[in-house]
């Protein structure tokens, strides 16, 4: 936890009282006593820092900061990410991990080689998913909540959904084993919001490829290597945010 | 399992008998009957395909392939990692996904911020680490199996043996949140190995920053957020790799 994170309800006249594992982290890994200051950010608001007020061990530990807000984060990240639902492990893992990395939306959607079953997982209602996208904030701090958009069927989505949004878009990406494009022959130089649809274990259908082409989509390789789902959301991120760096450095 | 790996002991002219996960592999999830084929490959070698010979059901579940071998894997991954060393969960996730990325070597050292306890993990021992890359290899189609050189003490490894090996690569890579250069900056284009120094939680210290930049490392920051060190490896082999394929094909 390298930022401590609030709701705006929590905060009462510059005050916040906690009493979970916030507290007890300030208390027993930062140590902090009466006076020290801790990072500390509002959800989708301002970071700033607090100063302990008061702690009292027991059960609960409870910590009391008196907190200054100033530093508002940058813009919303500028990638997106459409995700054929994984198996549970995997998903509570993608959920910290595209919080850290940042990301502006998170669509959860159905696919074909999805099980079924995966969508019975908890980690779906919102209460679950919410504290993994926070430990992912809390790791990488930052305060930007991803969104989370969830679609139990896919030919609404890609249907009804995804043309009432395409063309907030511009650059649509389907990770794709037979794509015939890379991410740097298709990423170009410029500012523009970026979506990357990630499919299940097993790939995408020559359906859903179709659909997704349909709407836009270029279907981009990342090599002949087959990865698991986590690692290529990580690399996908990774990848786009770094060609993206580059092209905009070399257009400036 | 998305290629069946075997050893060379395991080849007897020309026919590989299996009765481990492998077996089952071939039996429960491909389903595969006699005359069927399946992707195989020589660890350390080429790939290709194996012929079903005979499947035997029961504990163990026993098949016999007749394997045809022809694949010559390209040249080995310009890349390699220096890790000092993770807990054991988080190097057993590392272990996996650096195989499926593909890494020629992965140094795991001593670091200042590495908890002791976390050098009695069993992981550290050859067969446990082997089957972790190999899992790694059958995800991602590869038979090229990292290598591993495990460095329990900080100053033998940067002081005798960095400059040793430290000429093999032309690029030299301290992840640090506080490097003052980006991949992107740092990398040219051209041919030539790289590696890459990750730090434990927490990060590396002074002394350790100095220790890599006298053996010619240069800081660099992935940007300002704090990511796990499974994150940060996937991370920075992806982007590694995007600069490199775009320096590359903007300087052919």
């Amino acid at each position: 936890m390298n930022i401590i994170l609030f709701e705006e309800q929590e905060l009462d006249g510059g005050r916040v009282v906690l009493h979970d594992r916030r507290a007890v982290h300030i208390h027993k890994v930062l140590r902090a006593t009466i006076g020290d200051r801790v990072r500390v950010g509002l959800v989708n608001g301002p970071m700033g820092s607090g100063r302990v007020a008061s702690v009292v061990k027991g059960r609960p530990t409870r910590v009391e900061l008196d907190v200054e807000l100033g530093e508002i984060p940058t813009h919303q990240p500028e990638i997106d990410i459409i995700l054929a639902l994984p198996r549970p492990i995997m998903l509570r893992r993608i959920l910290g991990q595209v919080a850290a990395l940042g990301i502006g939306t998170l669509f959860i959607i159905q696919a074909n080689r999805v099980e079924k079953s995966f969508w019975d997982s908890g980690l779906l209602e919102e209460g679950e998913y919410l504290e993994h996208l926070r430990h992912g904030l809390e790791q990488a701090v930052d305060t930007r909540l991803p969104q989370v958009r969830i679609f139990r069927k896919f030919k609404p989505f890609v249907e009804d959904f995804l043309p009432l949004v395409k063309d907030h878009y511009r650059f649509r990406i389907l990770a794709h084993p037979y794509g015939t494009a890379t991410l740097a022959g298709y990423l170009g130089p410029g500012e523009g919001r970026i979506v990357v649809a990630v499919g299940p274990e097993g790939g995408w259908v020559d359906f859903e490829v179709e659909r997704f082409e349909a709407q836009g989509f270029r279907s981009c390789s990342l090599g002949d290597r087959i990865l698991k789902v986590d690692t290529a959301v990580v690399a996908l991120h990774a990848r786009i945010s770094a060609i993206r760096e580059l092209l905009g450095r070399s257009a400036a």
